[in-house]
């Protein structure tokens, strides 16, 4: 597998590059219209064609590049089916691999940021990686204030969708405002300070309940535009 | 290839498995003499055949497992050849590469915490690892004002040897005392307060003479304890 962490900073977003090493096929896992030029120059640098964009949700704080990377290179947009996305290709339900060359990205189900959030899974033989978009991030996680959001659900979904993975799987977030770049499931389980160690999860309802976050400054814009895979009218 | 990462709480330090999953040939760096019977259990548990143990430098802060685990194992100790450990199997290198089954595990001498330490990187198509022992913590670093210990040669050694991987290769530090288990080579050039940013040789140094550490408690016996593999009289 070839693997690629990318981070545009005005959203503090990660894109993740997967890419099957045979094939030459690749992936981009929440991709930012601000950084298309970036992805596509990435992709022959390194000598791959792109299969398709693959969405965790809907986003709010930024327009995915899907529509655009699609126009520019033939690729497929994956898109969670709960999300209703006009213009899909690949309607991501959990259960149904999407296909790298010869890697399989497993979805896997993660409610309470939005209700058609997705985390991926993709395993190899030395513990596996989980891309965990707004559900989980380093000692933190996605806030669970609109778009169906529901904290005891991120609660469930986080408990047993992710922190059930061995240990050593390596967590990839869809975000983080302070520079780190990676955890474990080990470590989140020990130590996020909100979903982590003993936390029941009435204690996370109560934290949830008390952030009092401001709308994202982008929500109207970005919102509308991801429901058709980032094209911006 | 197979990976775990193992903690032993007292001293804070973790052990890493690394194995061939095709020749079923495993390698334990850093064991710890307390945790013998779990690295045990775990060989057998994974159907792995115990190779050698592999240290990262003396420790001070805690006893090898190495002694130990050749004696019921039968593997091989690999110690720097600069520690001039006696009872040493394999005089560890920089530029001889540590073969276990189908693996390497290249060695980089990386001294400035103690004048014998190395890390190990093992590269895979993915961006590879590399086992930083105490030269490099996540936020942070070995101290070093013992064992020829020398900020000015960490530094170096950090930015010469570390920094200049790929920002994906993943940091397995060799402790940590915030329950963190995983870093990258990007989030650590990037924000480790000591060694990482715009921090120059010189800040280094001045923080590093400003830690004002307690000599650790074990030193007298783990430092001579160590210099023979762990064998404890």
């Amino acid at each position: 597998m070839i693997f690629r962490q990318l981070f545009e900073p005005q959203s503090s977003a990660f894109t993740y590059l997967i890419a099957c090493d045979e094939r030459r096929e690749a992936a981009l896992i929440d991709p930012v219209l601000e950084t298309v030029d970036r992805d596509i120059q990435l992709l022959r640098d390194l000598g791959l064609k792109l299969s398709c964009t693959i969405e965790t949700h809907i986003h709010a704080d930024h327009v995915t590049g899907a529509s655009a990377l699609r126009d520019r290179t033939g690729c497929r947009c994956a898109v969670p089916q709960k999300s209703g996305a006009e213009r899909a290709d690949i309607a991501v339900r959990e259960g149904e691999p999407i296909r790298i060359g010869r890697l399989d990205l497993h979805p896997l189900y993660t409610p309470g940021h939005t209700d058609d959030h997705h985390c991926y899974l993709v395993e190899d033989r030395d513990g596996g990686r989980i891309f965990t978009g707004d559900a989980l991030l380093i000692d933190g996680c996605g806030r669970t204030d609109f778009q169906n959001g529901d904290a005891a659900t991120l609660y469930r979904s986080v408990h047993g969708k992710i922190f059930s993975l061995p240990d050593d799987t390596l967590v990839y977030p869809g975000h983080d405002y302070q520079r780190r770049h990676v955890s474990s499931v080990g470590q989140e389980r020990e130590r996020n300070p909100r979903l982590g160690g003993d936390k029941t999860v009435d204690e996370f309802i109560a934290i949830m309940a008390g952030l009092n976050l401001p709308r994202p400054k982008k929500m109207d814009i970005a919102v509308p535009a991801n429901r058709e895979c980032g094209q911006v009218h």
